[in-house]
């Protein structure tokens, strides 16, 4: 596997002088990454300042990875001459297989990489980039920074979105790898991989349909990096457009639910949520309990937290009564007495870090979550300094939501500096907790 | 009720001299509205340059409107004088009422109320604010611009938060109103209102208790703008957070989700949701029936959507064999050939185009969802510049869903300022047109 992604010689099976060209982006992107790069194309003489190859055949030197983009006719022919240049590991960008009707096709590809002992990714994929060897097997034209979490996508066009939001939003990534039809080389053969490398912290997956399921549970089940998980074709109607897409076989949701359930893989409704939530885990160990405290200077921001605490199964933590009596020494009459801890509209920063003191000192909840909306005396600025302070103290993981636009910015982005998950609304953002609970 | 929101005169019990004080951000808000402001306080003589009262029964000239920011236990007392001087519009933001145990004062307030003929919004709130007639009667020091949309909230700091981020945003609002525990004024009494009122197309609500439930439900049903609620306190917990927040009834949550059912009240789960459904209708006609069309040049992204398309009972429409040949003679061999309409990762505009301009020629459909990445063939400008075009020449809705980063973000901008709703990623999105289905 380590081929496929520190691989030292590359060649690229339908490399292009072409810049519209799918074939034209890899190379070019290939280029960049300080490895052998051959360009194979019968029908040029040099590509980008390399002298072309008609077959990678015609190479002299041993090829760690080849990559085939050319028609899908044409690619069994190619990858047989790959296993006959005893090139072990392969990247099919190209379509037109099971997604398109052409199971006879794809089939071949699984008997020559049978006969010749090849692992292939794809077909029908855009590729893998792997920021930490500033190696970009794909055509997208664009690099993600280095990071910790790995996304292992059977889309490539959501795969293009998600690094392109991930550029914006200056997120890193420790590899990226688009999977396609995943005739040979499938999500578990990809974990297995991942649970071993270094620099990956969490592991996001966009699946559409596991052909070995009880393999991918197995492999599961065993590694100990977080597995978080976005099923598309969860329902009847979806899973009719992802067998057009990427020939998924049909399954019963629930057997997919059980089965994430059971080998502890979390399971996300959306890209945001799967990001949000590999994101943290990549930094931070998943939640030990399900006890929270809300602390809040807006009693509707309480409600609404306590809400979707109740609907995520999450437990408003009993406080108990010796730290009741410590905070009505400090908090004025109106508190709320209670879990959600309203600080009352007036709450200064002072306010929240006495509260914090407090509270630290009790042994009675496993994760705070902060409810701010920007009121006469809040300022948000120094409430954020306040929970950054706390976080480098205490081990409890704290969570924040501030509420509002232009008053609330500049604690966000401190907030969002120093690591600590912050949320525009409690209702998604507590959703999104309760799968970050062990 | 109009003397709420469009007083001529204005007295502010409780006026103060002293920046840190709530009496002294409401007079000076008020001060720039270009009413006459009457400052009262007994122990000033001139606050902001006008001269104070010792109370309103000094002032000779009629006062349309008495906004009471003075202690708890003062409000009864001057809230007599106002009967006496013949105020019939009273706000009272003082707290420390039923929220804090304090139900016999509150009662008094109610007496009196009753006693000489006064509607009193509050107390416990954060008071009014009508953009169209540069009215900010709130603590609040910025103000929002002028729009069609109206927000009441129980919740005076949630009211805070929205405030900020209407701002943020450029969100316009007709007029917001905090009625904290509504003991006098209700959701009711402001509906009837803002359903004459011309400026207002949406109405928005944040609700944690109805006290009269039956007339809430009366009036709703009657009125033609739509009414979207967020409800806080729909669980246990929530419901116990409420009842120390705005000493909210307890009651069932079925009660709550029938009810607004049955009167056509649209329910939302998230502030965020209450707003973009309230932004969407005051704009636009609630969408029709519930089958859409979904067009994208990404697999994954039409799989998501299909599945959020069932989550949320909208239904895929089927598209009739005379289209489908049409479309076989413009889209390349691999088109889904079903809904979603996948024209693949190669989709130039023109083929948004003309896939746009072939299924407009059918009337098998409600509305259009249109989810895009950006692939290299995409241009996701000109995609958003056929849209925007399209959404002129059709009567049927049509939303997007444009997911990346950088790549996307100039046609984001431009469907965005010619008013079609792009959504983030398809889940939250299409959950989100579900609600705004008539």
């Amino acid at each position: 596997m380590e081929k496929f992604f520190e691989p030292k010689s590359i060649a690229v099976i339908g490399a292009s002088r072409h810049k519209e060209k799918v074939g034209y982006a890899i190379f070019k992107n290939l280029l960049s990454s300080r490895k052998k790069v051959y360009p194979i194309n019968p029908n040029a003489k040099k590509i980008c300042g390399r002298i072309a190859y008609n077959s990678v055949l015609k190479i002299k030197e041993d090829i760690d990875l080849a990559i085939i983009v050319i028609p899908a006719k044409f690619v069994p022919e190619v990858l047989k001459e790959c296993g006959e240049k005893d090139i072990k590991n392969v990247i099919i960008i190209s379509a037109g297989f099971s997604e398109s009707g052409n199971e006879k096709l794809e089939k071949k590809l699984v008997d020559i990489a049978l006969k010749y002992n090849i692992r292939y990714i794809g077909p029908n994929c855009l590729g893998t980039i792997n920021p930490h060897q500033k190696l970009n097997a794909t055509f997208f034209g664009k690099n993600p920074k280095k990071g910790k979490i790995a996304f292992i996508s059977q889309s490539g066009a959501l795969g293009v979105a998600v690094l392109d939001r991930a550029i914006e939003k200056g997120m890193g990534l420790s590899l990226f790898a688009s999977i396609g039809n995943a005739t040979n080389i499938g999500f578990s053969e990809m974990i297995k991989y991942l649970d071993k490398d270094k620099n990956t912290k969490a592991i996001c997956l966009y699946v559409e349909s596991l052909r070995k399921g009880k393999k991918f549970l197995n492999v599961v089940s065993k590694i100990k990096k977080p597995v978080i998980v976005l099923k598309g074709g969860m329902t009847k109607k979806g899973q009719e457009a992802a067998a057009t897409h990427t020939a998924a076989l049909m399954s019963e949701n629930g057997v997919y639910t059980g089965a994430f359930k059971q080998c502890g893989a979390i399971k996300t409704e959306s890209i945001y949520e799967l990001f949000e939530i590999g994101s943290y885990l990549s930094k931070n160990k998943p939640i030990k309990g399900n006890r929270g405290i809300i602390v809040t200077n807006a009693g509707g921001a309480g409600v609404l937290s306590a809400d979707a605490f109740e609907k995520n199964g999450l437990e408003l933590a009993k406080i108990p009564k010796s730290i009741i009596k410590k905070l009505d020494k400090e908090l004025p009459m109106e508190w709320s007495r209670s879990n959600p801890i309203d600080i009352v509209g007036d709450a200064t920063p002072e306010r929240y870090k006495k509260t914090l003191d407090i509270i630290k000192k009790g042994n009675f909840y496993d994760f705070i979550f902060i409810a701010l909306t920007p009121q006469k005396m809040t300022n948000p600025k120094k409430v954020a300094k306040i929970l950054v302070e706390f976080q480098k103290k205490s081990k409890t993981p704290i969570f924040s939501c501030f509420m509002g636009g232009e008053l609330i910015k500049d604690g966000k982005i401190l907030l969002t500096n120093e690591n600590i998950l912050n949320f525009e609304e409690p209702t998604y953002g507590i959703g999104m907790i309760s799968k970050m609970v062990k």
